[in-house]
């Protein structure tokens, strides 16, 4: 299964793509969708550029299934709703490209990529590069992403799993992303 | 020029399209998309019933431009958080569509329906509906969202007199959809 991590942001989006088989993981792709160059004020044209470069990451390495973070609420509110929105264009640009969408806390991932769930940024760096080999450390936003995606590729191969002993409440789980 | 209107909101959206003729203004359609069938907790669903009705407005009413309700903080900031995604989701809609976005606070929409800010819905509905000489009261969602579209005719014109005068400032004003 190929899936497509993202860690949303209105700033910078990291994505990042990961082909699982069983237990191995193979790394295809990550990198930023950056909204930067474009005037801070314009937020319609900057959810464009998220949603382009979503449905060009999916036209691109074609993934089967999706996972997202859970954003949470900032100390300040209007960070909130921009990130909210921002993480809605997101959202929304997976389920127009027909992709099944998983949400896991930075908590969650974090957990299944260092063992705990306070790893800083560059462990989280750190340790996924370890577990799909890379030649070299992936930026903080692709890391978080192919993390993400990591996490997803555990779930769903722990729901197949549970699938074969056909316990219904763990798809409700694995549907919502929160078997981790 | 025809113009999309939509108030975001999670539950519901509301939509309504009117014709700009100099002066004159022409009711086309109106109503709500609405996500209360589905899981309060499946976020990624209900932004997907989002997208696909704006695009089905867009598709069956051929609009050229829309005008959107810009949000604010609320009180509760998980509240925030979701509307935020929601607004994302249309905005996403729209940019997806091609459609030009103009963004208009409820303030600047009352002033320019009723004569003052702070009219209530029931003012807004009855106000709208005068307007656009309906034969019945439209819903309140779909009320503020033709309230945007109507605004928007207003700024539009406002707009094609002042480029006659060449005043580029104006310009950078109706863009950003702040020149009411």
């Amino acid at each position: 299964m190929r899936i497509l991590g993202i860690d949303p942001g209105l700033q910078t989006t990291g994505f990042g793509v990961v082909e699982a088989h069983g237990h191995a993981l193979h790394y295809v792709a990550s990198g930023t969708i950056r909204t930067t160059h474009l005037e801070r004020g314009d937020l319609p044209a900057r959810l464009k550029v998220l949603w382009e470069g979503i449905r060009e990451v999916h036209e691109r390495y074609q993934p089967e299934a999706s996972a997202v973070e859970i954003v949470f609420v900032n100390t300040n509110p209007q960070s909130t709703l921009l990130l909210g929105q921002a993480r809605g264009a997101c959202l929304t640009a997976l389920v127009a490209c027909g992709l099944p969408v998983a949400e896991y806390t930075a908590v969650q991932m974090k957990r299944a990529i260092a063992g705990h769930g306070r790893a800083g940024k560059p462990e989280v760096q750190s340790m996924v590069q370890r577990l799909l080999q890379l030649p070299g450390l992936p930026g903080p936003d692709a890391a978080d992403a192919l993390g993400l995606a990591i996490v997803h590729g555990h779930a769903a191969r722990h729901f197949e799993a549970l699938a074969g002993e056909r316990t219904p409440r763990s798809q409700a789980q694995y549907k919502r992303g929160r078997s981790y």
